[in-house]
C-alpha cells in the first residue's frame, strides 16, 4: 500500500472506528495538537546529547502522547482507554525532583537561555496549546479526562526541567521586570 | 513608502482585490498558516546543508507554497488560479522515490531522529495544522482544490523524507510501543 | 506552594481578578499566544550570539510582551494599563534603521537564509498568527489596542531584521518567482 492513499485529498477523513469527519472537525484538532507537540519533542530531544536521563524521559512522554493521541482519536469510549493518571503521578515525581535543584523563585522569567532550555519553554507553550485545543474537545465531546490531566502537568515539567538545564549549564534566568511576587 | 503602513493596526486588512476584512477572517487564517509553513521550511532548508537535492525540492516547494496563497488570498476565481494539480503529481514521484529507500515500516514511529529529521516531522505537523485551516476556509468560501490537495500530499512528502534523512545518517526509528499493524 | 497546583485539572482557570474561565475562552488563548510568541523569541535569542544590539532589542521585546499578556489577562480596563503606545515608537525608529541597511526590494522574498534569519522569519508569522487571536479577542471584549498595535509593528520588525541579518552574512535572498512588484 502507498503512503499516501489520496482519501482525504477533499477535506474529510476517519476516525477510529471508521467514522468520517471534517478534518477541521474539534477531535482532529485535538490529536492533531498532540501530533504537533509530540513532533516537537522529537525536535527538543534531538537537541540534548548530554542529559541522558531527561532524554529518557522525554522520550518515555513521546509514547504515552501516543496515549493520548489513541484516545482523542476514538469517538466514545466503547474500548478501554490507553491514557492512566499513574503516568501524571510519574511526572509529578520528576517535576518535585528537578524543580528542588535551581533556587526558588517568585517571580516570571523570561522564556530563553542555553538552546536546550529555549526550547523546552517554546514546547511548553505548544503543550498549553494543545490543552487548550483538548479543553474545546472536552466542550463538546466525552473526553479521557486524564489526557487533559497529563497535558497539564506537561507543560509544568517542561517548565521545570527547562529551569533545571540552565541551572546546570550556568544561564541565569532574566526575571519580569514588573514582577510583583507571583509564586508563593 | 515605508515598509510599515499602520493601516493594519485596528485589526483590519485588504485582501487581493482590496476588499477589507477582519485579520481574523478565516481566509487570512488560512494564508496566514501558509505563510507560517512556508517560514518553517525555511528553518528546517537553512539546519539541511548535505542534502543538496532535497533542499533544492523544498525551495521549489516554498516558491509552490506562495501560489497557494495568493490563491487562498484571492476571494473568487475571478482570476486564475496559480496552483495545480501538476505540483502534487510532481511531488508523489519524490514520495515513491524516497519511501523506497528505507526499509517499510507498519507501524508509527515517534517523530523524531538526527535535528534535520526531527525538525522535517515537526513541520510535517504545521503542514497537517494549515491544511485543517484550509479546510476550515472550504467549508465557507470556494477554495481552489489544488490547494488542499497539494497540503495533503506534502505533509506525507515530509514524513517520507524525514524517513529517508534518519537512514541516510544511519539513526534508527523508535517505534510506538503499542503499535499494532497499522500500515498496510 | 508547588509549581504544580492541579486546580486546572479539569480544564478551568483564573484570569487577573480571579474570574473563572475555561482555558479555550478566547482571552485565554490570547495571552497563551502571547507566551507561545515570546517564548520562540527565547529560542531565536539563544541563537543569535554575533548580534548583541539585536539580542538587547528581543530581549525588551520580551519585557514588553509580559506587559501585553499581562494587559490580555485582565478583563477590564479597571486597573491601568500596562503596554503603552511608545513601545511601538521604539520599534518603528528601529524598523527605519535596520530597513534602510540591504537594497529595497519591491518583491516577496522566500522566508529563510541563515539559520538566525530564518528562525526571525518563522516568529514573524508567530507575531501574525498572535495578532490573529488579539483580533478575535478584540471582536467581543474591550482590549487595550496598544496592544494589537505594538503586534502589528513587531511582525515588520522581524522581517526587517530578518532581512539585515542575511545582509550582514552575506546570504542572498531568493525572491517569489511570479512576483509582480508588490512593494511600492
Ligand atoms: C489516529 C491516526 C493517526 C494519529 C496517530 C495515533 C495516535 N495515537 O496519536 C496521528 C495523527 C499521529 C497519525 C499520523 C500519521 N498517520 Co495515521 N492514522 C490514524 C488512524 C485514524 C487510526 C490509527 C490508530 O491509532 N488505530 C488505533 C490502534 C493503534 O490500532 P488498533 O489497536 O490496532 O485498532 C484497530 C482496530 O482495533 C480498530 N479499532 C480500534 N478502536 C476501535 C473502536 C471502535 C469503536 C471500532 C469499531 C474499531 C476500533 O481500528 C484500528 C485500526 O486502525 C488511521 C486510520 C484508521 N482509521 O485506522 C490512520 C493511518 C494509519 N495513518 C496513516 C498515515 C499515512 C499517517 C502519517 C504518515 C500521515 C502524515 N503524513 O503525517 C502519520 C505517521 C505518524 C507517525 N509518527 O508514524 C495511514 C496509513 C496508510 C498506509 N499506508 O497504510 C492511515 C491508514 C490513514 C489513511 N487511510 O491514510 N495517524
Ligand atoms: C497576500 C499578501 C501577502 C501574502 C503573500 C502572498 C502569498 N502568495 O502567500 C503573505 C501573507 C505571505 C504576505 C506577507 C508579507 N507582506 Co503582504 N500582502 C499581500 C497582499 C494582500 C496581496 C499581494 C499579492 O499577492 N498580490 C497578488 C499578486 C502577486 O500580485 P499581482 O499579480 O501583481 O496582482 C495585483 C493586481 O493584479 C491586483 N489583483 C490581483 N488579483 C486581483 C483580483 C481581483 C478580483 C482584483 C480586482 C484585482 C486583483 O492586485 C494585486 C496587487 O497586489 C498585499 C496587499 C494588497 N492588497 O495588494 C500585501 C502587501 C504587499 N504586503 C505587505 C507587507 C509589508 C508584507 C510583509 C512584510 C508583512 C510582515 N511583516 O510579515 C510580509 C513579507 C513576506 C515576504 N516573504 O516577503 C505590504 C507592503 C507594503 C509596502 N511597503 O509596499 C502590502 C502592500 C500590504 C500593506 N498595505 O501593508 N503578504
Ligand atoms: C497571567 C498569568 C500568566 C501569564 C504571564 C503574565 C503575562 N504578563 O503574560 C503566562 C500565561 C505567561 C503565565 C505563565 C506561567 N504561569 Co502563570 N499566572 C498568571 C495569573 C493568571 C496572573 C499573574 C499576573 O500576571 N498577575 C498580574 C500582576 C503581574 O500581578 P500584580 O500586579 O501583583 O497583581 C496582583 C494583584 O494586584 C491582583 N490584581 C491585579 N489586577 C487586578 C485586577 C482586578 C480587577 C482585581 C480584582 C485584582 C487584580 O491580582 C494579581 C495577583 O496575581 C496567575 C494566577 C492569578 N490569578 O494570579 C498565574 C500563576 C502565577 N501562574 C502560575 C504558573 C505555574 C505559571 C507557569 C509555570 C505555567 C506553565 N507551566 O507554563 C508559567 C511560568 C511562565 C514564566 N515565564 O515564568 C501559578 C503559580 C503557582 C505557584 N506556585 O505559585 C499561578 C499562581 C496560577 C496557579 N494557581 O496555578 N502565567
Ligand atoms: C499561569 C496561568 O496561565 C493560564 N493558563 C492555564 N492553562 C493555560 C493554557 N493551557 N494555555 C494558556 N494559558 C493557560 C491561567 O490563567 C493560569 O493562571
Ligand atoms: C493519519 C490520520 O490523521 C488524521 N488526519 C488526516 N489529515 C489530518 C490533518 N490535516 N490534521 C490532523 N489529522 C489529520 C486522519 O484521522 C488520518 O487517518
Ligand atoms: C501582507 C498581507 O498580509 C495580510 N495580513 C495582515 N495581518 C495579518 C496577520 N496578522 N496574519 C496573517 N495575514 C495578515 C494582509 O492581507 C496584508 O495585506
Ligand atoms: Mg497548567
Ligand atoms: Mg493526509
Ligand atoms: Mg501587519
Amino acid at each position: 500500500m502507498k503512503l499516501y492513499t489520496k482519501t482525504g485529498d477533499k477535506g474529510l477523513t476517519r476516525i477510529i472506528g471508521g467514522q468520517k469527519v471534517r478534518k477541521n472537525a474539534i477531535r482532529v484538532e485535538a490529536y492533531g495538537g498532540v501530533d504537533e507537540l509530540n513532533s516537537y519533542l522529537g525536535v527538543v530531544i534531538s537537541d540534548l546529547p548530554d542529559y541522558p536521563a531527561l532524554r529518557m524521559e522525554l522520550v518515555e512522554i513521546q509514547q504515552i502522547l501516543f496515549d493520548c493521541g489513541t484516545d482523542l482519536a476514538t469517538p466514545d469510549d466503547s474500548r478501554r482507554y490507553r491514557t492512566d493518571n499513574a503516568y501524571t503521578k510519574w511526572l509529578e515525581a520528576k517535576i518535585d525532583q528537578y524543580a528542588d535543584v535551581p533556587p526558588a523563585l517568585k517571580e516570571f522569567i523570561l522564556p530563553g537561555g542555553v538552546p536546550s532550555a529555549a526550547k523546552l519553554q517554546y514546547c511548553r507553550t505548544i503543550a498549553r496549546r494543545v490543552e487548550r485545543q483538548v479543553v474545546a474537545l472536552q466542550e463538546v465531546e466525552p473526553i479521557n479526562e486524564a489526557v487533559l490531566t497529563f497535558l497539564n502537568r506537561l507543560s509544568d515539567y517542561l517548565y521545570a526541567i527547562a529551569r533545571y538545564v540552565n541551572h546546570e549549564e550556568g544561564e541565569p534566568e532574566t526575571v519580569y521586570r514588573r514582577n510583583k511576587t507571583i509564586f508563593h
